[in-house]
């Protein structure tokens, strides 16, 4: 059935769409129920989603409304003519089963499941059965091999034809670990071509695609990624956007909404980014410990693993393992973190110790790994790169390209200090609580909510002193995150 | 904050909320977020949702939109007052992960994952994650003994103050499989309490509450079972709307929607509502075979384990196991497997004997168990029942105490009738191609929609004969049924 596009500036945070019961009626779908839309444009496009029916006057009988997800996954316009079906069932939900089931998949099978996933024939609980999957019994290399071809094959490469591309990754999972804003520059600066599309939080309450987005667009096309990169030789963007990897994308999302981060899929959603952008050398930081993602024998593990898959896809590529004890720098939340980026880049201020650290560790191993420094002398170059100022115009450059400005950053203009009621020494910060406490505050999606540590462990507290400040968006959120911090009690003095 | 009630005649299928961009800012929500729904009434009820933003003139900055779902969970009315918060994230995500990383569940951490799911605290993913870390490493007879306790603690009783409460049960899977409104007239006629209340169908075209509804109410609350059973000694109407065991209806949704149905659940959901009916006599039927539910071995393990908690839970509890080989009677789809029903119970009509026949088996195990017949004798019992038109008179009554009436059933006005196109044999009835075929045709919603077998396995069919009917309601429904019979060719002729 054809039916005009009409738009409420529905936001489901899913694609969804509205029929009116009449027109669901003559199609024949109820409420839930999967339908296709078929754009009638040249460029001929078919989507599958779920539906809601309204018996209100809200959409017309010959109308369809869409979640704005929706309308910007088909680009839609209002009015635009779609033709309407119900969509027929996948096979794909056997093959989920199958792996539930602890049964090998094949090649062909992977690929099915993401192209579904891409095409969006499987909804989000249907998504989450095949994380869940993965998760379960895990998937063999080869499986995971499987699953990084299918995630490249139904999605877009980058083409930029250098030999110097060059990325980092992190694993995640730790609080304020914001060391890609520190290292694309300082590796940029040094002519590495560094395409970086990072993805937004999962587990934490930020990731590198939240900080950017405080300052700067990070929503591109490929082609505009490409004017970018061929400007400054490097960018910061959300890799979401981007379309390269769109069933990474998806899963991402499910992942996010069920806290949990399959070891297949962070594998292939790694490895998959790498490939379609063309990567060379790459570095990959596991951060490990109590409080981390992983705990240090997980983290030896996945380090083969990542060796594995750096050989089998014939890519220079190193993993670096550190130890994980508390968050990483003094803010935690996207504009927080922010702060401490630039406070570390810009050479007249100075930022925390141990994300600057940190960032010159990766950055160095990046810089001998493409061979711009020689065996031993990579940090002592990126060290000089940041210090010379080089790194903070890189960056000024790379925020500029993507529309941005480093205006005064201000924060959640409702905040909460914490008083110290003992005096004593900082014994403890939990990072898991921390990243809790964060979320709850507003984190990732309130870009100027969060934490700031006024100390780290092993720092003394008297009485009196500020141990940590709460920033929100809203007084309600503020008040939430004060009962969690007293639930919680993430930081422990002694 | 408080925000009135809007009504907007909005099915999504599942609870969910919608509020005005503007009113979601001040409380701090995004899109996808979960929301608590506090009524200001005298009875205090508070549930948690999902919500939608729109930024659209559909909805003021006071209002609050509820999809139909959520209006009838809370039984609210349009401008009613609620208060809305931001809801706090729930602990049994932790547990749920726990029983996927193959570790035994505590009876309280299984009740705070069923508190959850009743309270509406998890989502449909979080929910698919639950059924799925029950599918594949399973739960031990202990929690699933802490699962039925849970399911009953969070529901409400029967109590209905009789030592003859009686019950049948089957696993499900065969298509036709309709012994219950046979079975129900014939007990209840033989004096034997049965408040039955059935589900709609999980995996297969139709549920007795599926068939039950084309002609008479379903949907009762228990004060109105009640006089119902008074009245007829029985009732045959569907469990979800009763709040029994809500948790048991929320989780049988998602199993629904991911096709998949874990044995801890399976068990649970059929002896939570036995106890909280306060069954005392209870006939379990397992139909097993290539194309059913479970295969002969799975089925003789699951009977151990219900004769283990019928024992556990003091039930007079007896299994019935049957070979299932091809579908039940002629009939597949509400209204179709009800008229085979009533060619059963009306001694003036004649209806398929396989249904009949095994409908009288289960009748009379049930009868012997309950003391009505002495061993051996419980099948005469049953067909004297039949035959006098007890059964029929009791089947009427219970119908007209659920406000329904026996008219002419109308079936689906679009059809196709498939000929044979060579002489042969019957060999083979896929019952799973069966399901998945009147699925399409638009059952179990499309009532009237489903399909007619002229002959079932073993019979000759010459070349012009129908071999089958397809019903639907909606031409593109029936375009859609036919498409798929080519494909699945569910009959072999030979």
């Amino acid at each position: 059935m054809e039916l005009r596009i009409r738009f409420l500036k529905w936001s489901a945070g899913v694609p969804v769409a509205m029929l009116h019961s009449k027109t669901a009626a003559k199609i024949g779908v109820h409420a839930n129920d999967r339908i296709s839309i078929k754009t009638l444009s040249k460029k001929l496009e078919e989507v599958s989603t779920v539906v809601d029916i309204i018996g209100n006057k809200v959409i017309k009988t010959g109308e369809i409304a869409v979640s704005s997800e929706l309308k910007k996954r088909l680009g839609l316009r209002v009015g635009q003519k779609v033709e309407i079906n119900i969509a027929s069932a996948s096979d794909s939900l056997i093959f989920i089963k199958k792996k539930l089931n602890n049964k090998k998949l094949s090649e062909s099978e992977i690929s099915r499941i993401i192209q579904d996933v891409v095409d969006n024939s499987l909804s989000e609980s249907e998504i989450a059965l095949f994380v869940s999957s993965m998760y379960k019994h895990g998937m063999s290399m080869k499986e995971t091999i499987y699953l990084i071809n299918s995630i490249v094959k139904h999605g877009n490469k980058l083409n930029l034809k250098s030999k110097n591309i060059a990325d980092k990754h992190s694993i995640g999972g730790v609080a304020g670990n914001r060391t890609t804003p520190i290292i694309v520059p300082i590796c940029a600066a040094a002519g590495l071509i560094m395409p970086k599309s990072s993805s937004r939080a999962i587990t934490t309450s930020a990731g590198t695609a939240d900080v950017i987005e405080t300052i700067a667009r990070i929503e591109f096309s490929i082609p505009e990624l490409k004017k970018i990169v061929r400007k400054t030789n490097a960018c910061l963007v959300w890799g979401g956007s981007l379309g390269i990897v769109p069933a990474d994308s998806k899963i991402i999302k499910v992942e996010k909404m069920l806290k949990i981060d399959p070891e297949a899929q962070l594998l292939a959603s790694i490895m998959s980014k790498k490939l379609a952008a063309g990567s060379r050398y790459i570095i990959i930081d596991i951060p490990y410990g109590k409080h981390a993602k992983v705990e240090k024998a997980k983290a030896l593990d996945l380090k083969k693993k990542f060796e594995y898959l750096g050989k089998h896809f014939r890519k220079k590529l190193k993993v670096v393992l550190t130890e994980a004890k508390e968050p990483m720098g003094k803010g935690v939340g996207p504009a927080l973190e922010l702060i401490d980026v630039i406070n570390i880049l810009d050479p007249k201020l100075e930022g925390p110790q141990d994300l600057e650290k940190k960032s010159l560790l990766l950055a160095g191993e990046l810089l001998e790994l493409a061979g711009k420094a020689k065996k031993g002398r990579g940090r002592k170059l990126a060290e000089e790169i940041l210090s010379s100022g080089k790194a903070f115009e890189k960056f000024k450059q790379i925020i500029k390209a993507q529309g941005g400005k480093l205006n005064e950053i201000v924060l959640g203009k409702f905040q909460k200090n914490v008083i110290v009621k003992k005096s004593g020494k900082v014994i403890e910060i939990d990072i898991k609580k921390i990243n809790s406490l964060a979320r709850t505050a507003g984190c990732p999606a309130d870009k100027f909510a969060g934490l700031f540590l006024h100390a780290k462990t092993g720092e003394k507290l008297n009485k009196g002193n500020r141990i940590i400040t709460i920033y929100a968006e809203s007084k309600n959120r503020l008040k939430q995150a004060i009962i969690q911090y007293n639930k919680l009690k993430p930081l422990k003095i002694k």
